[in-house]
């Protein structure tokens, strides 16, 4: 039989069944994407008894989750086995109510309340697939975990507002692992647990179309070794292909805020699954959003800095989530701003992070006049902080101690974070609408038969940047992405 | 013939040509919506030798442009006749660069470009089309014309940076009219106009799906009396709908920090024109765009206030456009800002803005205090901008004279712009991607046979709301309006 001609397969608009050649695969469930995501969902649809099939455009499991820290944000209920043991009861609640606050105006609050009732149960679920925890609690603050104890705090939580809006409690939960990132040891337990529930896995197999027979998606065309091969999902496809960092003709359409950086991070994401979604008749959402970071609180004293724009004002609490402070500086006037410290808290910045010294001085006044900035700016900010910090009070911001500690050792410093040649990593946030159940919805807000989505291609808990808190978003695709499996698994 | 059943009608989706049962109404251009946009797209369609056909769902023509002010914004080509007679020799290179700066990270560059190039040209189009000017200058800083003078600086062309980007020069061009709003008399004008071409128009008809012959748009559903309608149009459909402010479900998708303002400014522009675009094929982009403005320039002397956030910070030069100044306020934390006043530039504010007075004192310290600020935040920026401001400067953010003037002739006040509660009014900018001949842009950025969209149902000119200028979507609208109606005329 003849096979479909090249010109008709597009990420950008489905192909009707009826131009199939041949179905070259045939499963039930057929999910796009193998990093975290995608393998919550294998595993969520295997137990249903589906057959299942999973699609990786590179050579093996990974995507975006690999190349994170493992922390997945949970909390509620009461608190985890780890939360308790470190004396944090942490309520239903509060958790809701601090993803609410991190989703600010972007909120989805049925997903925010689900995950807020089901967290609990869902870390029970992640220890029963395998990943472990060694149930421990690393107080203070830090970018990523300095050795792998479970539980650490990875947000805005005792920061204002939050702190204000639920009862702060540390809530990221990092998987027991060796070396620096938690993110691929988690993937392989997924992997394994997945691939032992009969899941079969076809890497170097990139989505380049869905199939649709009338209105319900019923398939999805692979591209493997140059060959377009047609598979048939009885059950659903669930696209778990994460963002759209990658995809610049995107970004400059939906989030062009993020042209003038330099970092983005991710594995593939080129938001061919978002293409394909809304090909399909999916609505996408959010799509402005992002999260951006630069690691300024690494080596640790420079936690203790401030921050002061170009006209030498300072814009936020500084003991916030490092990603809202670095989202919020890029939210400043300019294309720069400055992290000031003393000597006492002064380190050789991260080569990586690509800070350079901007001004110092014996004395604020000094520092101010290096960067070039009027008299009795970047100085009177400090005078005024100083003098407060001394009380332990921040009346602009609501900074608290110990993080708020005044800077008066001279000298000084004015570490430069420039928003083009710093190190400020992004991702995008904004993607799919779906239910609370993985279905992608129509612009109407009705399901698109037959279609799931979970993870980083759909706005999900992670849907504001401005509230983006380490653990969110891997909380977010292995949370609904077992929603996702487990939905089109029971179709 | 059975008609089509009402279920099968939608705005999400276009109806198969082949279950059109009959057509009710046969023409080559088809334009949805009576404002600006449509006007002009139906008169240069008109001009094609194409038939031309206009719904539109009100009972007479109007929308959007007809509640403005009827400011249109002009420049280029070394100025118009106004801008010449006042000795403004505006250059196209500066006015490129002055509508590049406007879009910020949304500027649609090729619009931009092309807009520059041809604007003066648009100008004398509109005059034959009967469109009145006196020719005369208005100097000085007005939010609308208080006479009906011609030329006017409707933007932040004079203020930092736009001053440094681009040489200044006013370019807001207004109808002459009697009574306070241009907008009204401009439609009428050009509503006679396609009328004395043989524009058929058709009130009382709303769009509700278009019509398709596989990937071509060949005509649109109107309902007219509680009955669907079928206009065929050989030629194409021209959206000219206008945004999405009255569409709160649309807001909370794509827009969601519009939520919390109270006063959407609009005609009937619920977005439906977006939603048939992206329907069939088309994108829609910055959908997060938005205008805003509080009145907070009238009374005049109020336009040289002091503006200051919940910190008592300063965060904009406030001599720029008063939409610029309104849309950073609205960035800023909390929920609040406060226009500062001395009693020489204190007059009782519009009862309409919904300013309240939060705070009075015989120095700006009392001031500080009843607004519960902590002490030497706001009186410590306002002995800073007094100091500067009798030197002639501003070295935070490069406000200049005359609005630049030392407030300290007590006693003092605070006026507060509540986001809430006073009249931010606010509209839409995202909508459909289009060429600059009007076409309906897909995701691969090619265009939807047969499909056209103007105005505030694409994204255009005013394409990113902090650098909104009176003017520049009735620039838009006029001008894209005609670029469409003459490439679909001429399909």
């Amino acid at each position: 039989m003849e096979r479909a001609s090249l010109t008709d397969i597009s990420l950008y608009r489905p192909i009707p069944a009826a131009q199939v050649p041949a179905w070259d695969f045939e499963t039930d469930v057929a999910i796009v994407g193998f990093g975290a995501t995608g393998a919550c969902a294998a595993i969520e649809a295997a137990g249903t008894g589906a057959r299942v099939m999973l699609f990786e455009r590179g050579s093996g499991s990974g995507g975006a989750s690999a190349l994170s820290g493992g922390e997945i944000y949970i909390g509620g209920g009461g608190g985890t086995d780890a939360q308790r043991a470190a004396g944090f009861q942490d309520s239903t609640e509060d958790f809701a109510a601090y993803l609410k606050a991190a989703g600010g105006p972007c909120a989805d609050e049925a997903k925010c309340a689900l995950y807020a009732r089901e967290a609990l149960g869902h870390y029970a679920w992640l220890k029963a697939q395998g990943v472990p925890y060694r149930g421990n609690y690393l107080p203070g603050k830090h970018i990523e975990p300095t050795d792998d104890s479970t539980l650490i705090w990875s947000g805005s939580e005792a920061a204002a507002p939050f702190c204000d809006i639920a009862k702060p409690a540390p809530r990221g939960h990092v998987i027991a692992h060796m070396g620096w990132g938690g993110g691929r040891p988690l993937v392989d337990v997924l992997e394994a647990r997945a691939r032992s529930l009969g899941v079969e896995v076809v890497c170097d197999a990139r989505a380049v179309a869905l199939v649709k027979d009338g209105e319900r998606v019923v398939g999805v065309v692979v591209r493997i070794e140059n060959q377009d091969r047609f598979v048939k999902a009885a059950k659903g496809v669930i696209l778990c292909t994460g963002g759209f960092v990658f995809n610049e003709d995107m970004r400059r359409r939906y989030c062009p805020e993020t042209l003038r950086l330099s970092s983005p991070i991710g594995d593939q994401d080129d938001g061919s699954g978002i293409e394909l979604g809304v090909g399909a008749g999916g609505d996408a959402i959010h799509m402005e959003q992002y999260f951006s970071t630069c690691p300024w609180t690494m080596p640790e004293p420079q936690a203790y800095g401030v921050f002061v724009n170009e006209a030498g004002q300072r814009f936020i609490n500084e003991d916030c989530y490092h990603g809202r402070v670095s989202r919020t500086a890029l939210d400043q006037p300019g294309d720069r701003v400055y992290l000031l410290l003393d000597i006492a808290h002064f380190d050789q910045p991260l080569e990586m992070a690509g800070l350079t010294i901007a001004g110092t001085g014996d004395s604020w006044e000094e520092v101010e006049q290096e960067l070039g900035m009027a008299a009795e700016t970047l100085s009177a900010t400090m005078a005024f902080y100083n003098a407060h910090a001394k009380e332990g009070r921040d009346p602009l911001f609501g900074k608290r101690t110990p993080i708020l500690t005044a800077l008066n050792q001279g000298p000084f410093v004015a570490l430069e974070l420039n928003f083009r040649t710093s190190y400020f990593s992004f991702f995008t946030l904004g993607g799919l609408r779906t239910s609370t159940d993985g279905e992608v919805l129509t612009r109407e807000g009705k399901p698109v038969p037959g279609l799931f989505a979970a993870g980083r291609c759909t706005s999900g808990l992670p849907a504001w940047g401005h509230g983006y808190s380490s653990g969110l978003s891997l909380a977010d695709c292995t949370f609904f992405g077992r929603q996702a499996g487990r939905k089109a698994g029971a179709a």
